[in-house]
């Protein structure tokens, strides 16, 4: 799938689902809800996801070292290996740097849930996001569990995509349908991204649902295969949090054939998983903190494709390259300079750079005339850089944001 | 040696040097000079600095796989071994990503450079820094390097300092004196660091001059670790540019017994080349792009040097960091989170961090009051985030400064 730079979408003519409303509660059997129990002063605060039947469950944790408490047990519960029926989620505190007493809480928050909605603590998965190295007010966990799940709904996708954001200034929602063998399948999902009242550090959360039947193994790959191509292919600040985790429930309510690996109702519903997570992250990147800028890096040309994404990575995530954005400074030696610093092969006599298309670096050298046309092209929202480095046929595109004087207002105010 | 945070300074008891006026005109046999040729509006920006006598050279080149022209033809003439009379800095053009005409050119300066003071063009070196992608004035260059051969003077570097800045606030200058077997040793230095009125990337300059007489071989590795330890433990936004160089002439005029490596001299030696560059260092930083900070930060208790270098680099090079030092924010999450980010062996439950000798985390936990204590202390110049990582005994301190507003507001406009 080639990405339209002009929309930041995927091209319709090669997807072969269509969008649909309804989020995480689109696909069948699946309830949510999003309410405010008080760790923020106003807005919702606490979401529960919930299925009516036992759901295969995947998750991808943050790569960072340090984890924090809710990620640490459902590490532990994922390991098991059993089915899932609902997942519990509260901003606005974090529970990371908390010790011991931060795996209570998050098991506590386990343990309410299922006590509510009469299932075992080990069907439940737990998140946090917000301001680390202070305890969770348990209190009013308890009583938003509470109301959350008299709140559970089957339109109440958009109030626990509200309730999950921290700074977010939208939310993040999206549902598509595909036919497998005949039946129709759904894919739902909510996130948020980078930006917090109590800024510690930006956090990364996704929910998936769905109702396809599908095989364990499965359903573990291709989650796997659909964040590697999008939330791990976005950057704000190359910053990845102690609490990022993106989680998928299956419940097989579609009452599809089940699905197996490598058959055409994988790829089907590879493609679909694709982009609903590509569109989410996305949607994150448009809206990280501070962002005016929509910015698309793509490399062709490398080694190989990890090369290519070292080489993208290192344009997206260049304060230089991003504030030059910012500016709308068609600054091309920002570029060739960052792809410099990546460690790996490169020819500087080969790399060509384009922004929008328009070529800006051959040989180089500046191709005469290309700044002054780009400068005009950089006033839009959506901008793409591409990069041609004439060695191999390896590809990558990330998706970023500028840096702007705003990213900086956000994160140096703590209170 | 260790560094004393409230001065950024090294202790003078550590020392057997003192410090001297003069920078690199300090050591005998050296001039400089410093001119207006027309490459900027009015700033000065031309600089030759002249050895009465042939003298051994050794320079260390950015790693960035995209190098500038004059980069490439220093190296070439480095590799040849012979000995250097002069080096000859522009500034306001970087001269890279210029093709074979910016290696033409960058030839030329050599050349006029010999030309005028009746040297071999294999005996002067090159080095510029400022806009990229644009052709040298050579012109001016030319009427320039005359000039500023008639201006060489015996008090020239502090017109040198000045001539190779960009959008630097201050000139960067010191001298030290010190006596190897009873005989005064001098070394003078001068430097640049990053920001540029044409902003296309940071460029660290530096060149150094001592009259010490030293084997080739020992000036080389005690160059290469005099930098290791000052310039490359030194970060203003991670980005490493394609004109960096720094180099380091040694002329022998000083009359000492000739030094050779592992020899009681080599250590005196060392130890002031170390202070020179040290301080030269952290001057760059201190001049930062918009900083308001100086931030050392120190990382003990790690596996071995390399971890412990790069843990202090994940901290310095984390815009979130940056940000909450620039707030006087004691958010340890961010420090946390940073070297969980790190590629190395760490325990989330060991990692002791403190703030200018204060410590708010212990196991992975706040430490009670912190905070609070911290809060004031941030408002301070100086900065020094100190981390024990409770694993082994590898230590590294890096310097860095924060990220401001201003660094974004100097970046984004480009013209």
């Amino acid at each position: 799938m080639k990405s339209d730079y002009k929309t930041g979408l995927l091209r319709n003519r090669d997807c072969f689902y269509s969008c649909i409303s309804g989020g995480i509660t689109a696909p069948m059997g699946f309830k949510a809800a999003g309410v405010h129990c008080g760790i923020k002063r106003k807005k919702k605060d606490l979401a529960i996801i919930y299925s009516e039947v036992p759901a295969e469950a995947s998750a991808v944790f943050t790569s960072n070292q340090v984890k924090a408490a809710p990620l640490l047990v459902d590490q532990n519960l994922l390991k098991e290996g059993d089915k899932f029926r609902a997942v519990v989620i509260n901003s606005g505190n974090a529970n990371a740097c908390t010790g011991r007493k931060g795996i209570e809480d998050a098991k506590k928050m386990a343990v309410w849930t299922a006590k509510e909605l009469g299932l075992l603590p080990a069907e439940v998965l737990v998140a946090s996001t917000g301001k680390i190295g202070t305890f969770l007010p348990m209190d009013r966990i308890r009583q938003g569990i509470k109301n959350a799940v008299s709140s559970l709904d089957k339109n109440g996708s958009s109030d626990a995509a509200y309730a999950i954001l921290t700074t977010d200034k939208v939310k993040k929602e999206i549902a598509v349908e595909i036919k497998i063998d005949g039946v129709v399948v759904r894919i739902g999902g909510i996130a948020k991204g980078s930006g917090m009242i109590y800024p510690n550090m930006a956090t990364m959360l996704s929910f998936i649902t769905t109702d396809a039947l599908i095989d364990r193994d499965a359903l573990k790959i291709a989650f796997k295969t659909a964040v590697d191509k999008s939330f791990n292919l976005i950057t704000v600040d190359g910053e990845r949090s102690t609490n990022d985790m993106v989680v998928i429930l299956a419940n097989g309510m579609a009452g599809n054939k089940k699905i197996y690996r490598n058959s055409s109702g994988c790829r089907i519903f590879q493609k679909a998983l694709d982009y609903v997570c590509t569109e989410l992250a996305k949607k994150i990147v448009r809206d990280g903190e501070g962002a005016t800028k929509f910015i698309e890096v793509r490399v062709e040309g490398a080694a190989n494709f990890e090369d290519a994404k070292k080489a993208a990575f290192s344009i997206a995530n260049s304060n230089l390259v991003k504030t030059a954005m910012y500016g709308e400074d068609p600054n091309w030696g920002r570029i060739v300079s960052a792809i410099g610093n990546a460690p790996i092969k490169i020819d500087p006599e080969k790399i060509k750079v384009f922004f929008n298309g328009i070529q800006v670096v051959r040989k180089n050298m500046p191709v005469a005339g290309g700044r002054e046309k780009v400068k005009k092209l950089l006033s839009q929202n959506n901008i793409e850089i591409s990069v041609n480095l004439g060695i191999g046929k390896g590809d990558c595109t990330v998706w970023t944001s500028d840096l702007s004087p705003e990213y900086i207002r956000i994160n140096s105010l703590y209170t």
